[in-house]
């Protein structure tokens, strides 16, 4: 898989929660992940079809993270996963997403996207059914850890 | 909701099960849902963008009946869900949406897929964030029941 794929989405992560929750977002260490991983409370997740690679983007937070995120941005403190964080979570999805495919397209890559889907449940595991790896980022807030995953298929 | 949509997906679904795990399963009355829907352990998604429409298709299975059809597909007495089990669901996944998608292709409908998830976990909560209701038939078969959940947006 072609890592240059990755950054687009990493930057668009810290754009999009310094503009839109004025939460400041450290990344972590790129990683490849294969088989099962162990993630959050909630995750947004979404299908991508490029014209030349396919894929799945998602961002998994920590029910810390997400509550701090939807007090910023919505002004209200909210104490648990309820449909307006839920609703959140697929909107930062999208946010996401299409600022990652705004820089992308720079780069010759057209997307579209599918719909995004948010899952809940403590434990959770998705695994992208690929036979490409998974590539990891974590992202360090002052509330707490979120994390990315992308993958991508040619 | 073109609900003409939804009987590709229901006769793939039965082609599927019925050609690759010889396994009969009677699709039950459709209903819209909106809101969270509880599902069982294990789910294969994917997202599907087209030339009208856009969405995501997800099958849900208890324990019993994706371990069944496991049994009958690979000729192996499975016990849990593991990881021949996840690499299944994606490939069920694949080939119900594929199979539907050559039907819709004679209908003026062009898919293209993104790669199936798999997600699994007790209780998970799949909420697809969409404007639009989700169509979720249920099935039965011999061995339990399943269920898909299909979410499209012009």
């Amino acid at each position: 898989m072609d890592t240059t794929l990755i950054n687009p989405f990493l930057n668009s992560v810290l754009n999009v929660l310094s503009t839109m929750a004025k939460l400041k977002a450290t990344p972590g260490k790129m990683s490849l992940k294969k088989g099962q991983v162990a993630l959050g409370n909630v995750t947004g997740l979404i299908g991508m079809v490029g014209n030349k690679v396919k894929g799945t983007f998602a961002i998994t937070f920590s029910d810390e993270v997400v509550l701090e995120i939807a007090k910023r941005m919505l002004g209200e403190e909210l104490t648990k996963i309820d449909d307006t964080v839920i609703d959140l979570v697929g909107e930062l999805t999208n946010m996401v997403t299409g600022g990652a495919k705004r820089i992308l397209s720079e780069d010759d890559h057209k997307f579209n996207m599918a719909l995004p889907s948010v899952i809940s449940g403590e434990n959770h595991v998705i695994i992208h059914n690929s036979k490409v790896p998974i590539i990891m980022v974590p992202f360090s807030t002052e509330s707490g850890d979120f994390f990315i995953e992308i993958c991508f298929e040619e």
